[in-house]
């Protein structure tokens, strides 16, 4: 490794740090984070190509997607840095004093938590790491960051931080509002979730290290609330209309979305679900066709190699498992082979294997006898990222308790799309029912995010001169609150 | 104990019926779930004298304090109603598709999570008891409730529930929708929060009883979220400008304060904390001539006074602790004895005991050398709901350490004004950092609340006469929306 693991003498020393900043970060003006925030957009846009050449060689990525999910990350940042201008996130409130009922003057609004810790994602050398959406919703809360940098992408994290720090220098606050950790050790995780002066965290990986970290965080003196994104298998519905109207069409998305950047995304669509007969014959073998055709691609790092390899024999070995199509292509090393499998409803209810995430270009394909099974599949899922139906209105309208279960089990609700594909908006919600992640009340995508890294205050018969700005009666910074009970820019 | 526990069978019973309720009560319109809190509201006044007598008899409470709580009992679930019908807290986002950039429309909204248990408070008979606010904001999410009664007025739970299934048969709902458990047993609690149907819990009441339902709930294959109103010692700063200007007017007001409802209040000021000198020696003076001339009262129930005997005592018993004034007249069986105690600054940084909520009509003044002293024991207090500043704006200006302490400690921050009264408003933040509660980013009273019993869904792409009214392009219900970040009540 080109570095070596942080101390937790050095870790303490970034957290003192942190903690210090702190009074001084939160005091920033709005716009002064949104600068911040655009100013490390800048940065990345100046890391050029040396920081694609470093990702490219650090996670085997290409060259067009990294240079994509750099400009995510950017729009990331000044979509969220307008959104921090906005304020609509401080859900500032006022009721005004009421003397005749002996009530007083209450003003409410969101202040930043305190240091947050951020986990970089090892699937995001980008978007969920450094600089990603965790680091830019809470820098914009008004949060120190604190980022463990993923080992598989060290050198480029180490070169996103350098841009950071210089961002942070550059606008006059001090340096403990960024810090930027190594480490290979679990140890490490432990540590800095386990900190005093850690106030939240955020994480996007396996089950194993989220449940860890989750678990950490509620067994402190204090606890504190641990956003992880742990995984999910996606599923998608195919009901009877629109697969009678669309088999070829659907196995053609399908298979795009299976394999898309070798099934490397928590949104990759890991189960197919649709009732037997000739139309999901059709598709399973369209699909398998497609994967036929597919080529192995390689991997983030030869772990995730091994462990797809590893949990894909394991699926494909249960007897009630049927191999439908594996891509004609040998794999090189390192290389993930896209492959489709297939099974009954009976067999997936019975054994728990077949609800885990193969982490990969795999989905496997579950045969219903009708669409009662179809309904009892989706009440036995576990939470979800995303759920699709591929259904025509009026498949929708005969299937009124499939469309209640799939509500019940995910934080994103597709009609006749893939799951592949998260838009950076204000709307969208990325987060699911437990176990995808630890609090399906939150977002990781979009500016909701920065709602993660808050809390309310109330302020009680408070001096309007000492006020926050967004509490002022004036309305200094122009925003929407709500006073007595209704929404308006006005003054007081 | 005139009601018998319900047995595990009995719970899981009422458990399913919730379960089978949700589908059908989460689609109820706002208006539907509105008028069934309006419903249970005038119940509560049509219980008429012998819900008062009952109440007045299980809690020792006087007749004109039960009185007011039923009717802020009432202007919760209809303060609520409104709340629910205007729709905010659905926090409707819409980002239509931009085909041109490959972004498909999103739309997203609060739902309900499902089944929520509600442990009634022993100290508030009415408002945070069975129909009180945590009822009335998981009817608003549309959440089923299932009120565990505390036993200590069981009876006028009880009659409250009666009311409850009352409205919901009135309303044609199923009754599912609300369920009422009796239990003494610890175990009854264990298995409301450990039950897999249960999707969140509210409880106000001890630590030791908020910490085991938060544990076990995180200890659940699936955790879920604890609402867990634990306690709060309240600290009140006195500042030199202020003290100086007013000590005997603050002396008289925090008495009233101490001694209000016998000091059975969250809010209770624990705490008093100046800079010694003359003025606060008149302060203590004044302070302890009005306790000693205040009325040992009541207490809520045998367990209560005898812990509040037995907390009160250890403190008092403390060498570092000086016992200041005591009610001259002697205590009744049962009855709280108003009593201010005093110590120093470095007394306090030692000696965890002094932290310790004494729950009942009692309060330490804690005397420090000087104004840097006042700024660590700020730092050094645990989560609080409230702090209260004593302080001319000078003061607030000459402090600023103190300020900033007094924000990271607390949810409301109250200037020259005690912390007992607690305004039932959307501005309002009850709930402070952990142990004053398991979460400090959401509240227990004001329509804020419902927020504890939602999560966001998205629907992508999804067909517009299918999405639920919130979302629709008509905006049929006329409520606020964020449409393409901006807010507008619009159709699009």
């Amino acid at each position: 490794m080109p570095y070596q693991d942080h101390s937790p003498a050095e870790i303490d020393q970034m957290m003192q740090a942190a903690r210090e900043a702190f009074p001084v970060f939160r005091n920033t003006t709005l716009k002064q984070r949104a600068d911040l925030m655009r100013a490390i957009a800048r940065e990345l846009e100046a890391g050029g190509d040396e920081l694609i050449r470093t990702a490219m060689r650090e996670t085997n990525l290409p060259e067009a997607r990294l240079k994509n999910e750099r400009a995510r990350t950017q729009f990331q940042l000044t979509s969220y840095a307008e959104a921090c201008e906005a304020g609509h996130w401080l859900e500032a409130r006022i009721d005004t004093a009421v003397p005749e009922k002996g009530d007083p003057d209450v003003r409410k609004l969101q202040v930043a938590l305190g240091p947050v810790v951020v986990f970089g994602a090892s699937n995001f050398p980008f978007a969920y790491s450094t600089a990603g959406g965790d680091t830019a919703s809470a820098l914009a809360a008004g949060c120190p960051v604190i980022v463990k940098a993923h080992p598989a992408h060290a050198a480029t994290s180490e070169l996103v931080a350098e841009g950071i720090r210089r961002a942070v220098a550059a606008a006059g606050l001090p340096a403990g509002v960024f810090a930027h950790v190594h480490g290979v050790s679990n140890e490490i995780g432990k540590t800095l979730v386990t900190h005093p002066y850690t106030r939240a965290v955020g994480f996007t990986g396996s089950y194993g290290g989220g449940k860890a970290l989750f678990d950490w965080a509620n067994q402190r003196k204090e606890p504190i609330p641990v956003f992880a994104e742990m995984g999910s298998i996606n599923p998608v519905f195919l009901l009877p209309g629109k697969l009678k109207a669309s088999a070829k069409e659907l196995a053609g998305q399908l298979a795009g979305s299976v394999t898309l950047g070798t099934g490397q995304f928590c949104t990759n669509p890991g189960l197919i679900l649709g009732i037997e007969g000739e139309e999901l014959n059709i598709f399973i073998k369209e699909l398998g066709d497609a994967i036929e055709k597919s080529a192995p691609g390689t991997m983030l790092h030869p772990g995730i190699a091994r462990a797809y390899g590893e949990k894909r024999q394991a699926a494909l070995s249960q007897s009630s498992v049927e191999t439908v199509a594996v891509a004609a292509t040998a794999p090189a090393a390192n290389q993930g082979v896209p492959t489709i499998a297939s099974a009954k409803a009976e067999a997936f209810f019975k054994n728990p294997l077949l609800h885990q995430e193969v982490f990969g270009p795999y989905s496997l394909v579950i045969r219903c006898a009708d669409g009662d099974e179809l309904v009892k599949a989706a009440r036995h899922l576990e939470g979800q990222l995303t759920t699709s139906l591929m259904a025509t209105d009026e498949d929708l309208k005969k299937h009124p308790a499939l469309v209640e279960a799939a509500q019940d089990i995910c934080g994103r609700l597709i009609l006749n799309g893939v799951p592949t594909g998260v838009r950076v908006s204000l709307s969208m919600q990325h987060g699911g029912p437990f176990p995808a992640t630890t609090d399906s009340r939150f977002t990781s995508v979009g500016a909701d995010g920065i709602k993660r890294w808050v809390r309310p205050l109330a302020y009680q018969s408070w001096s309007d001169a000492l006020l926050p700005d967004a509490l002022k009666d004036a309305n200094p910074l122009g925003i929407w609150r709500m006073v007595n009970n209704q929404l308006t820019r006005d003054r007081i």
